[in-house]
């Protein structure tokens, strides 16, 4: 349902605060994956694929997400530096195996030969699995003992529902079943709610819980805001995937369209996929309407999400 | 290091006690099994997928080794229901994984067509990758809340590590790699303990932890244990590769050999190996010295790994 927006939206994410910000957080969950990845694995091959798919760059969305959710509540974003690694492995297995051969097919990624390209087919699918077994490691890892056993508990929980079954595996799933299928909105809106929209909530959750100050109010707000901002990111993404060119998004144009994948583009048609965008939006901004000025940099990454251009 | 054996070896697996507490424990955790699919799933193909390789059989070995550790400490067997669950998804996604056209191509499991070739490549892949998932979840799942949080978290992080990249999946890199090589025994030996002895020994570590009764002294015995107990399941897996044949171990008879896969009857000698295979069973049995007659049944489990005919 629909709140009425009380709470001004950020003309544009782009103030030189939050590009501050931006940077510095991109840079801390770098450091933060590099630090994982000092300790050697047993077998190098392997470990070479689960570095270059991890700490090969990306937006870290998910990552980022969980530092604003953290210090929208007043924590130290430090606090959010395993809630961010552990989203940011979880995502990158997804597009390991999302690129396979049996699966999207592709063979780039950033710019980049894609995991099974670059090494081999095996590989990336090991690579994937070891990066999700990573991902809960990194949740329940000694690193930070102060954060109480329950709470790490509920971020385990999030973490796992959001990306099995009855999250993003099952969005994956949706997606391949409907290549070539026209949907109704709300088809759509579910399989992208499961495909990207589970994590990114997951991201925001795990960054909210990591700092221990989150009351139950603020977690609902939060989850809402997660939602909406889930939602609208995908949106943008089926708009760029019409509207930007290969060079600026470093991923195909006209993809989805060639793949017959079902997009709100295809299905609302272009102006009001962007219509829908302005919508969707605003609620993510209005879910947060009873947080004070430390959300500043939450609020302005939800509408980093829509102006984005790649 | 070889312990001095002070405590009796059974003489067999076979007694009628242990047969039936084998029975009943296969079946408690198939009705364990079951409840969790109770609940559907988003996408009914996927879930299918799942339930094909999760409900479809299987000796239940690494459920067996949780309840039996359990019940070794005094603690219920249903104590072990969500840790048998949990290694059992974890066990199940590494064979539907392992059996992928990219990896071992194989088109038969437990007799029946492998989940790749009963479903399709991207279903086996999903279905994997939302079957670990499903492990982490079923361990932090809410319903045994008297199981306190940290203890709950330590069986996360043996899963978590005995699953990635320092365990399962670097094991299962290890064997691709040393496919068509020679290998030494300490190296095939490595890739074992990795590839199905990381999973067993968490198995144990799960059970035990699970009940809330172990000490310190007995976690590390019960951790000997299982690698003895491991590593004696894997020798006794490839003797039975050259011995048995295909319609008592339901696999391929020679499949290792004709695979080159480096197995301890290829690097030994099949009079070697099985010479090998009585040390470390005895090893094994020497580990649970200091345990009482609850831990009958995880001495005869331990017997049973080594005398199967499949």
């Amino acid at each position: 349902m629909m709140k009425t927006v009380t709470t001004p939206v950020p003309d544009s994410a782009s103030t030189p605060q939050f590009k501050r910000w931006l940077t510095g957080r991109q840079q801390q969950v770098q450091q933060a994956l590099q630090q994982i990845f000092c300790v050697p694995a047993d077998e190098s091959r392997l470990d070479a694929a689960m570095q270059y798919a991890v700490l090969g760059g990306g937006k870290r969305l998910r990552p980022l997400l969980a530092y604003a959710a953290a210090e929208a509540l007043g924590g130290a974003a430090v606090t959010a530096d395993l809630a961010a690694c552990a989203v940011e492995c979880m995502h990158a297995y997804s597009l390991i195996h999302d690129d396979l051969p049996a699966m999207d097919d592709d063979v780039l990624r950033r710019g980049q030969p894609t995991c099974h390209v670059k090494f081999d087919e095996a590989t990336a699918i090991l690579a994937g699995d070891a990066l999700q077994a990573l991902a809960f490691e990194i949740l329940v890892s000694t690193k930070t003992p102060e954060l109480a056993p329950a709470l790490r508990l509920r971020m385990v929980q999030e973490l796992a529902m959001a990306s099995g079954r009855n999250g993003m595996v099952a969005g994956q799933a949706l997606d391949m079943a409907a290549t070539g299928v026209q949907l109704a909105e709300s088809k759509i809106s579910r399989m992208h709610q499961l495909k990207t929209g589970a994590l990114i909530t997951a991201s925001v959750m795990l960054g909210a819980l990591s700092t221990g100050l989150a009351t139950a109010d603020q977690l609902v707000a939060l989850r809402s805001f997660a939602e909406a901002a889930g939602l609208s990111f995908q949106i943008q993404d089926d708009i760029l995937d019409v509207e930007a060119s290969t060079s600026v998004s470093g991923k195909e144009q006209g993809k989805d369209a060639r793949q017959h994948k079902a997009t709100y583009t295809s299905t609302l048609g272009l102006q009001a996929a962007k219509t829908r965008l302005v919508q969707v939006a605003a609620q993510a901004q209005a879910a947060l309407q009873d947080f004070g000025p430390n959300a500043a940099m939450l609020r302005q990454l939800a509408q980093y999400l829509v102006e984005r251009k790649a």
